[in-house]
Protein backbone atom coordinates (compact mmCIF):
# COMPACT_ATOMS: atom_id res chain seq x y z
CA UNK A 1 0.00 0.00 0.00
CA UNK A 2 1.33 3.12 -1.11
CA UNK A 3 -1.00 4.85 1.55
CA UNK A 4 1.13 3.07 4.43
CA UNK A 5 4.40 4.40 3.60
CA UNK A 6 3.90 8.28 3.28
CA UNK A 7 4.85 10.66 6.28
CA UNK A 8 0.66 11.96 7.32
CA UNK A 9 2.92 14.09 10.17
CA UNK A 10 4.71 15.93 7.81
CA UNK A 11 1.73 16.63 5.08
CA UNK A 12 -0.75 17.79 8.02
CA UNK A 13 2.48 20.43 8.58
CA UNK A 14 1.84 21.42 5.43
CA UNK A 15 -1.51 21.71 5.08
CA UNK A 16 -1.57 23.57 8.38
CA UNK A 17 0.97 26.24 6.99
CA UNK A 18 -0.44 26.56 3.84
CA UNK A 19 -3.69 27.96 5.41
CA UNK A 20 -1.58 29.88 8.16
CA UNK A 21 0.56 31.56 4.84
CA UNK A 22 -2.35 32.77 2.96
CA UNK A 23 -4.05 33.95 5.81
CA UNK A 24 -1.38 35.76 7.36
CA UNK A 25 0.22 36.94 4.02
CA UNK A 26 -2.79 37.67 1.86
CA UNK A 27 -6.03 37.65 4.52
CA UNK A 28 -7.40 34.52 2.02
CA UNK A 29 -8.84 31.83 3.85
CA UNK A 30 -8.17 28.56 1.92
CA UNK A 31 -10.51 25.92 3.01
CA UNK A 32 -8.30 22.69 1.99
CA UNK A 33 -10.11 19.61 0.03
CA UNK A 34 -8.72 16.03 0.91
CA UNK A 35 -5.53 14.98 0.59
CA UNK A 36 -4.91 12.49 -2.12
CA UNK A 37 -1.92 10.46 -3.48
CA UNK A 38 -1.31 11.60 -6.85
CA UNK A 39 -0.73 8.41 -9.19
CA UNK A 40 -1.19 9.24 -12.77
CA UNK A 41 -1.99 12.83 -13.58
CA UNK A 42 0.21 15.58 -12.50
CA UNK A 43 0.06 19.06 -10.72
CA UNK A 44 -0.59 21.65 -12.84
CA UNK A 45 -1.09 25.46 -13.07
CA UNK A 46 -0.42 29.06 -14.53
CA UNK A 47 2.55 29.54 -12.01
CA UNK A 48 4.01 27.60 -9.33
CA UNK A 49 7.44 26.98 -6.80
CA UNK A 50 8.84 24.37 -6.29
CA UNK A 51 11.56 23.56 -3.72
CA UNK A 52 13.69 20.27 -3.19
CA UNK A 53 13.91 18.70 0.61
CA UNK A 54 16.67 17.89 2.08
CA UNK A 55 17.74 16.52 5.36
CA UNK A 56 20.02 13.71 7.12
CA UNK A 57 17.91 11.10 6.81
CA UNK A 58 15.37 11.97 4.37
CA UNK A 59 14.89 13.43 0.74
CA UNK A 60 11.95 14.52 -1.53
CA UNK A 61 10.63 17.87 -2.94
CA UNK A 62 6.95 20.17 -2.70
CA UNK A 63 5.19 22.66 -5.13
CA UNK A 64 2.75 24.85 -5.08
CA UNK A 65 0.69 25.76 -8.18
CA UNK A 66 -2.18 28.70 -9.09
CA UNK A 67 -4.65 29.16 -11.72
CA UNK A 68 -3.76 32.50 -13.13
CA UNK A 69 -6.86 33.96 -11.91
CA UNK A 70 -6.66 32.55 -8.47
CA UNK A 71 -2.58 33.32 -8.09
CA UNK A 72 -3.82 37.36 -9.07
CA UNK A 73 -6.58 37.30 -6.54
CA UNK A 74 -3.88 36.63 -3.66
CA UNK A 75 -1.25 38.87 -5.08
CA UNK A 76 -3.79 41.91 -5.43
CA UNK A 77 -4.33 41.49 -1.65
CA UNK A 78 -0.77 40.72 -0.83
CA UNK A 79 0.69 43.94 -2.47
CA UNK A 80 -2.73 45.98 -2.01
CA UNK A 81 -3.17 47.02 -5.88
CA UNK A 82 -5.28 45.08 -8.76
CA UNK A 83 -2.96 42.76 -10.44
CA UNK A 84 -4.12 42.03 -13.96
CA UNK A 85 -1.65 39.41 -15.16
CA UNK A 86 1.38 37.63 -13.94
CA UNK A 87 4.44 39.03 -15.02
CA UNK A 88 7.93 38.67 -14.39
CA UNK A 89 7.81 41.36 -11.06
CA UNK A 90 4.59 39.78 -9.73
CA UNK A 91 6.01 36.21 -10.38
CA UNK A 92 8.38 36.42 -7.01
CA UNK A 93 5.50 36.53 -4.73
CA UNK A 94 4.79 32.63 -5.35
CA UNK A 95 8.65 31.95 -4.69
CA UNK A 96 7.86 34.09 -1.04
CA UNK A 97 4.25 31.73 -0.69
CA UNK A 98 6.21 28.56 -1.25
CA UNK A 99 9.18 30.24 1.36
CA UNK A 100 7.02 30.96 3.98
CA UNK A 101 4.99 27.39 3.68
CA UNK A 102 8.30 25.38 2.97
CA UNK A 103 10.11 27.82 6.36
CA UNK A 104 6.95 27.59 8.53
CA UNK A 105 6.30 23.82 7.59
CA UNK A 106 10.50 22.88 8.25
CA UNK A 107 10.30 24.94 11.62
CA UNK A 108 7.45 22.75 12.95
CA UNK A 109 8.78 19.22 11.31
CA UNK A 110 12.40 20.02 12.70
CA UNK A 111 11.22 20.61 16.42
CA UNK A 112 9.96 17.19 15.93
CA UNK A 113 13.29 15.71 14.80
CA UNK A 114 13.32 16.28 10.90
CA UNK A 115 16.35 18.19 10.57
CA UNK A 116 14.99 20.08 7.21
CA UNK A 117 17.91 21.93 5.87
CA UNK A 118 16.97 25.66 4.08
CA UNK A 119 16.59 25.62 0.48
CA UNK A 120 15.66 28.14 -2.44
CA UNK A 121 12.39 27.74 -4.45
CA UNK A 122 12.03 28.45 -7.90
CA UNK A 123 9.15 29.57 -9.74
CA UNK A 124 7.44 28.20 -13.25
CA UNK A 125 5.49 30.14 -15.51
CA UNK A 126 3.59 29.11 -18.14
CA UNK A 127 -0.18 28.44 -19.28
CA UNK A 128 -1.08 25.46 -18.17
CA UNK A 129 2.51 24.07 -17.03
CA UNK A 130 3.13 20.23 -15.51
CA UNK A 131 5.36 19.19 -12.55
CA UNK A 132 6.18 15.73 -12.14
CA UNK A 133 8.46 14.86 -8.89
CA UNK A 134 10.92 11.77 -8.80
CA UNK A 135 9.25 9.22 -7.50
CA UNK A 136 10.82 8.40 -4.35
CA UNK A 137 7.56 7.30 -2.26
CA UNK A 138 4.07 8.28 -2.72
CA UNK A 139 3.08 11.93 -3.79
CA UNK A 140 0.06 13.52 -1.94
CA UNK A 141 -1.72 16.31 -2.77
CA UNK A 142 -4.26 18.74 -1.48
CA UNK A 143 -6.62 21.43 -3.27
CA UNK A 144 -7.64 24.45 -1.64
CA UNK A 145 -9.98 26.34 -2.90
CA UNK A 146 -10.08 30.31 -2.28
CA UNK A 147 -13.04 32.63 -3.63
CA UNK A 148 -11.61 32.74 -7.07
CA UNK A 149 -10.14 29.92 -7.82
CA UNK A 150 -8.10 26.82 -6.75
CA UNK A 151 -4.10 26.07 -5.73
CA UNK A 152 -2.63 22.62 -5.21
CA UNK A 153 0.14 21.46 -3.09
CA UNK A 154 1.54 18.40 -3.36
CA UNK A 155 4.43 17.10 -1.63
CA UNK A 156 7.16 14.00 -2.17
CA UNK A 157 9.10 12.78 0.85
CA UNK A 158 10.59 9.88 1.96
CA UNK A 159 13.35 8.42 4.13
CA UNK A 160 16.73 7.89 2.34
CA UNK A 161 17.62 4.36 3.69
CA UNK A 162 14.74 3.45 1.45
CA UNK A 163 16.50 4.49 -1.91
CA UNK B 1 30.00 43.57 -9.91
CA UNK B 2 27.42 40.73 -9.64
CA UNK B 3 30.55 38.98 -11.85
CA UNK B 4 32.96 38.57 -9.17
CA UNK B 5 30.36 37.79 -6.44
CA UNK B 6 29.27 34.79 -8.68
CA UNK B 7 31.21 31.24 -7.66
CA UNK B 8 33.32 30.62 -11.16
CA UNK B 9 34.85 27.12 -10.02
CA UNK B 10 30.83 25.59 -9.67
CA UNK B 11 29.71 26.48 -12.55
CA UNK B 12 33.02 25.64 -14.72
CA UNK B 13 31.79 21.82 -12.96
CA UNK B 14 28.36 22.13 -13.76
CA UNK B 15 29.34 22.79 -17.34
CA UNK B 16 32.01 20.14 -17.27
CA UNK B 17 29.14 17.45 -16.06
CA UNK B 18 26.46 18.44 -18.82
CA UNK B 19 29.12 17.96 -21.03
CA UNK B 20 29.81 14.80 -20.19
CA UNK B 21 26.17 13.30 -19.06
CA UNK B 22 25.22 14.00 -22.89
CA UNK B 23 28.09 12.54 -24.38
CA UNK B 24 27.68 8.95 -21.39
CA UNK B 25 23.97 8.92 -21.64
CA UNK B 26 22.66 10.07 -25.21
CA UNK B 27 26.50 9.56 -26.91
CA UNK B 28 25.75 13.67 -27.70
CA UNK B 29 27.99 16.35 -28.41
CA UNK B 30 26.99 19.37 -26.87
CA UNK B 31 29.35 22.57 -27.52
CA UNK B 32 28.85 25.11 -25.02
CA UNK B 33 28.09 28.48 -25.43
CA UNK B 34 29.51 31.19 -23.45
CA UNK B 35 28.59 31.25 -20.10
CA UNK B 36 26.80 34.54 -18.89
CA UNK B 37 25.05 36.20 -15.96
CA UNK B 38 21.20 36.48 -16.37
CA UNK B 39 19.64 39.56 -15.56
CA UNK B 40 16.30 40.16 -16.49
CA UNK B 41 15.12 37.47 -19.06
CA UNK B 42 14.41 33.77 -17.80
CA UNK B 43 15.05 30.46 -18.70
CA UNK B 44 12.57 29.12 -20.93
CA UNK B 45 12.06 25.69 -22.84
CA UNK B 46 9.33 22.84 -23.32
CA UNK B 47 10.88 20.63 -20.92
CA UNK B 48 12.89 21.33 -17.93
CA UNK B 49 14.36 19.80 -14.80
CA UNK B 50 14.52 21.77 -11.13
CA UNK B 51 16.95 20.94 -8.24
CA UNK B 52 17.31 22.61 -5.18
CA UNK B 53 21.43 22.86 -4.10
CA UNK B 54 21.70 22.54 -0.22
CA UNK B 55 24.74 22.33 1.65
CA UNK B 56 25.76 23.70 5.18
CA UNK B 57 26.75 27.11 3.58
CA UNK B 58 25.44 27.78 0.45
CA UNK B 59 22.25 28.03 -0.76
CA UNK B 60 20.78 28.25 -4.29
CA UNK B 61 19.08 26.63 -7.45
CA UNK B 62 20.05 24.87 -10.68
CA UNK B 63 18.18 24.07 -13.82
CA UNK B 64 17.94 22.29 -17.24
CA UNK B 65 16.00 23.23 -20.01
CA UNK B 66 15.24 22.10 -23.51
CA UNK B 67 13.60 22.80 -26.59
CA UNK B 68 10.94 19.85 -27.12
CA UNK B 69 13.30 19.06 -30.29
CA UNK B 70 16.57 18.67 -28.50
CA UNK B 71 14.83 16.65 -25.79
CA UNK B 72 13.40 14.30 -28.37
CA UNK B 73 16.40 13.35 -30.05
CA UNK B 74 18.27 13.20 -27.00
CA UNK B 75 16.14 10.76 -25.14
CA UNK B 76 15.87 8.77 -28.60
CA UNK B 77 19.48 8.19 -28.18
CA UNK B 78 19.27 7.81 -24.74
CA UNK B 79 16.20 4.94 -24.78
CA UNK B 80 17.19 3.67 -28.32
CA UNK B 81 13.83 4.01 -30.10
CA UNK B 82 12.43 6.98 -31.40
CA UNK B 83 10.25 9.58 -29.41
CA UNK B 84 7.89 11.93 -31.41
CA UNK B 85 6.80 13.38 -28.29
CA UNK B 86 6.81 14.38 -24.66
CA UNK B 87 5.06 12.65 -22.64
CA UNK B 88 4.59 11.67 -18.80
CA UNK B 89 6.76 8.54 -19.29
CA UNK B 90 9.72 10.04 -21.07
CA UNK B 91 9.71 13.05 -19.51
CA UNK B 92 11.46 11.10 -16.58
CA UNK B 93 14.79 11.19 -18.60
CA UNK B 94 15.16 14.90 -17.75
CA UNK B 95 14.82 14.04 -14.40
CA UNK B 96 17.30 11.31 -14.96
CA UNK B 97 19.68 14.22 -16.96
CA UNK B 98 19.50 17.00 -13.97
CA UNK B 99 20.00 14.35 -11.07
CA UNK B 100 23.36 12.71 -13.21
CA UNK B 101 24.73 16.22 -13.76
CA UNK B 102 23.45 17.75 -10.22
CA UNK B 103 25.12 14.19 -9.08
CA UNK B 104 28.59 14.89 -11.07
CA UNK B 105 28.86 18.33 -9.84
CA UNK B 106 28.18 17.67 -6.34
CA UNK B 107 30.68 14.81 -6.12
CA UNK B 108 33.59 16.88 -7.68
CA UNK B 109 32.33 20.14 -5.47
CA UNK B 110 32.57 18.33 -2.51
CA UNK B 111 36.04 17.25 -3.06
CA UNK B 112 36.60 20.67 -2.62
CA UNK B 113 35.23 21.41 0.81
CA UNK B 114 31.44 22.36 -0.69
CA UNK B 115 29.52 19.76 1.13
CA UNK B 116 26.51 19.99 -1.12
CA UNK B 117 23.80 17.15 0.11
CA UNK B 118 21.81 15.29 -2.35
CA UNK B 119 18.30 16.38 -3.61
CA UNK B 120 15.33 15.25 -5.86
CA UNK B 121 14.63 17.18 -8.86
CA UNK B 122 11.26 17.78 -10.20
CA UNK B 123 10.19 18.18 -14.10
CA UNK B 124 8.21 20.65 -15.80
CA UNK B 125 6.18 19.96 -19.03
CA UNK B 126 4.65 23.18 -20.84
CA UNK B 127 5.25 24.54 -24.06
CA UNK B 128 7.51 27.53 -23.72
CA UNK B 129 7.47 27.96 -20.04
CA UNK B 130 10.11 29.88 -17.85
CA UNK B 131 11.96 29.42 -14.44
CA UNK B 132 12.65 32.24 -12.39
CA UNK B 133 15.29 31.15 -8.97
CA UNK B 134 14.71 33.03 -5.94
CA UNK B 135 17.05 35.90 -6.44
CA UNK B 136 19.84 35.07 -3.79
CA UNK B 137 22.89 36.14 -6.23
CA UNK B 138 23.81 36.26 -9.91
CA UNK B 139 22.21 33.52 -12.28
CA UNK B 140 24.82 32.52 -14.57
CA UNK B 141 22.97 30.61 -17.65
CA UNK B 142 24.91 28.61 -20.17
CA UNK B 143 23.59 27.25 -23.46
CA UNK B 144 24.27 24.15 -25.27
CA UNK B 145 24.57 23.45 -28.80
CA UNK B 146 23.36 20.28 -30.16
CA UNK B 147 22.75 19.06 -34.03
CA UNK B 148 19.15 18.78 -32.99
CA UNK B 149 18.77 21.97 -30.78
CA UNK B 150 19.93 23.97 -28.14
CA UNK B 151 19.65 23.70 -24.12
CA UNK B 152 20.08 25.60 -21.14
CA UNK B 153 21.47 25.66 -17.80
CA UNK B 154 21.72 27.83 -15.08
CA UNK B 155 22.69 28.00 -11.70
CA UNK B 156 22.58 30.31 -8.93
CA UNK B 157 24.48 29.64 -5.89
CA UNK B 158 25.67 31.53 -2.45
CA UNK B 159 27.18 31.82 0.74
CA UNK B 160 24.80 31.44 3.55
CA UNK B 161 25.92 34.12 5.32
CA UNK B 162 24.90 36.91 2.34
CA UNK B 163 21.42 35.94 3.11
Amino acid sequence: MLQSRFDLTAINVFIVSTVEVLKTMAQIEAKKGTPFIREKDQISGDISAVISIVSENRSGSMAISFSSACYLDIISKMLGEECKEINSENADAAAELCNQIFGMTKKKLNEIGYKIQPAIPSVICGPNHTIKHMKVGPCVAVKFHTAKGDFTIEAILSDLQKK
